[in-house]
């Protein structure tokens, strides 16, 4: 009996001891950024764990998805269901809620169009790093215009970033840089999770960039009639990149399908050299040659990138592919992949000013190996960044974008 | 035993009808342009029924939340949970996913912030009714612009309406709208819910409304170490109407506390007067008298726009309150009410060029009589307005709008 009740107590002390550890941790943790105003959870711990707390009635079985492991959560003594996670890489990352079994979105979060849905997501921060943090700089602005698209025949709503100045000195002419989002994500990747206006803003502010334009546009587009296309159908381009699917691309909803890719690259550069780039020479004040403008893209966006890019090097010179594309190994033949690019060294040396390839070091060193390989046939002017310690996510592409803008238009 | 085989066969006939007339509803219906791309649910039917559809767990006890009303999901014979709600009013409605009773947000839905969350919506179509409707029209922009408020020591974020050809004819300056969101929005609500930029687009277009900029601001400012107010907290005006909290305005969230109101009136006051009015003035080309600057409100936002506009008629000759303020009734003393703003009716009439106020029909007719008693009270240039069959919901807002856009800046 005695012994029971030693057992006893000392559960109790265990319980009441992790439960006054949890308050602690509560107490000595912030909401995070992404939350709407005033939730207060999720919250992150100073070694990066991220606390989440709610109530729910007695038969919800609830679990916290993060950066790929679901957390079950646990029924405290108030009747709050809590869970501390393992400490967190910084950066954007998406995380959800399963309520019985089915993938929900927090309202308490702000959401974000990833992985073919809105998702909740948590922004994670980066001690020492704040390239991409608002400061009290000069800024531009984002702004939401709508062009029509001849080849769609529609209404396309783009997003474009005007340097600080731009409405100030109205003779001055910018270069531009066109930048792709991943699939499952739309012209708001950028403008929203790649907090490319703070990005630019900071750059210009130190110098380290030339202010330049910045459009954002989707790559979903369809002709009038054309067809869904399969889910990772070939582009046009020889020898494509799979899709890679990082922790943060494992998608799915209640009970929808597996968001489809609604849209051909073909189609996609017919709008981009007809109807996009004239318009924005049209009504922005652009310095209209190949020499100022340049592509980038992130995943399949990278894709989309060589895509565009490779088969009219005469109209950009600068050229970026984050976490996708070109995929380029020992068994390749250079001379017969992407559209035979790599094919004359010479040529492509002298039309493209930068070739810039990256990803996060967690996503390996495929960079790295076609940055060799291409060097070694004699392309010049590639630049490799590798994003230490980060997957397939935003951070590697916002800093990407940060090492790929400091060299833009420089040449 | 013959009786027994008969009934089992009716239950499955009546089932098998039922199945059949729930398919057939299906294909008569379309997705709803409220969803994330190529999400085939909730769809909507000719009849303005919501159908919703999801695949879920055994266990999950799912109910589909719109207008007010809850319902329960039905599972069929293929393994799917299905819903086909009554007919809905035309307008934009927040719908949530109750699971086990928990209140979340579905991925597959564009989410939207209102009632201090990010919850998923649905627009449901309105016949014969087009004057939101993005047309073949000249189209302006919505600038995302960060600005530094002195008075609360910050950079805010604001969006900028700018009309067709603002950036052609460089010469041109423009008249001011100062829109305000509701209790638990923020500056968004104008630009995403409210499609400012489309109705302004389309009033423009068509000859009925002045090209002007409207600039869309949150409410909730506070000044370093200022405390949050309580909910409901008086603002400076002296009896404020309450906050009237309509279908759409049940706020809930997983184990979240309710909204609080994050600010005070008078600090507002101060960020528009101080901050936020001089930076429009100087960045955008504004024509800067009060005859050109106009401000309105929804519900909230309404007795935000008395606050700021009544104590300062030299700045603003058009005021508009949606769905909020002022609400008169003959129990006041006209003289005592709104800081004296109606005391004398020849002062208001002279620096008020127009005193907007609407609401929808399904909210009672407290416009109506306060319009009625103004007007006997000699106070001129009152407009009312009551939208059709709506309720304190974005519709009527957006209605408002229309009508008020029309008004101004023509005396």
């Amino acid at each position: 009996m005695i012994k029971l009740l030693l057992i006893a107590l000392a559960l109790f002390a265990v319980f009441n001891f992790s439960f006054a550890q949890t308050e602690e941790q509560i107490k000595n943790s912030k909401p995070a950024s992404t939350n709407v105003q005033n939730a207060q959870f999720p919250r992150i711990t100073p070694d990066l764990r991220v606390i989440y707390r709610m109530k729910a009635p007695e038969d919800a079985k609830i679990q916290f998805d993060l950066a790929g492991k679901k957390y079950d959560m646990v029924k405290d003594k108030d009747g709050f269901l809590t869970v501390i996670t393992d400490p967190q890489v910084p950066g954007f990352h998406y995380y959800r809620l399963w309520i019985n079994g089915v993938e929900v979105s927090d309202p308490a979060s702000e959401t974000f169009f990833g992985v073919g849905r809105m998702f909740s997501a948590i922004e994670i921060p980066s001690a020492g790093e704040d390239f991409y943090t608002l400061k009290n700089v000069p800024h531009g602005d984002i702004r939401t215009k709508l062009y029509f698209s001849k080849t769609t025949n529609e209404w396309r709503k783009i997003y474009i970033y005007c340097p600080p100045g731009y409405d100030k000195d109205i003779k001055k002419k910018y270069p531009v840089l066109y930048i792709q989002h991943g699939g499952g994500e739309d012209q708001r990747g950028w403008a929203v999770q790649g907090l490319t206006d703070v990005i630019l803003d900071n750059l210009i502010a130190e110098g380290s960039a030339k202010p330049m334009i910045v459009v954002m546009e989707s790559s979903a587009a369809r002709k009038p009639g054309e067809p869904l296309p399969q889910p990772r159908q070939a582009p046009a381009t020889p020898a494509p990149p799979p899709i890679v699917l990082g922790q943060s691309n494992q998608p799915a909803a209640p009970g929808a399908p597996r968001p489809r890719m609604n849209f051909s690259f073909d189609t996609f550069k017919e709008v981009m050299l007809n109807d996009l780039i004239p318009f924005i020479d049209k009504n922005f004040r652009t310095l209209t040659d190949g020499n100022n403008r340049a592509m980038a893209g992130l995943s399949m966006g990278g894709m989309v990138t060589t895509s565009v890019t490779f088969t009219n090097l005469d109209k950009f010179a600068y050229i970026g592919c984050f976490s996708g594309g070109p995929r380029v190994t020992e068994k390749d033949t250079l001379s017969k992949i992407y559209n035979g690019a790599f094919a004359d060294a010479a040529k492509f040396n002298k039309k493209v000013k930068l070739f810039f390839i990256s990803n996060g070091t967690v996503e390996g060193n495929s960079p790295l190996i076609a940055g060799e390989i291409l060097k070694k046939a004699g392309i010049n002017n590639i630049v490799v960044y590798q994003s230490p310690g980060t997957a397939h996510e935003w951070l590697t592409w916002r800093r990407s974008l940060n090492q790929f803008a400091r060299l833009l238009f420089k040449k």
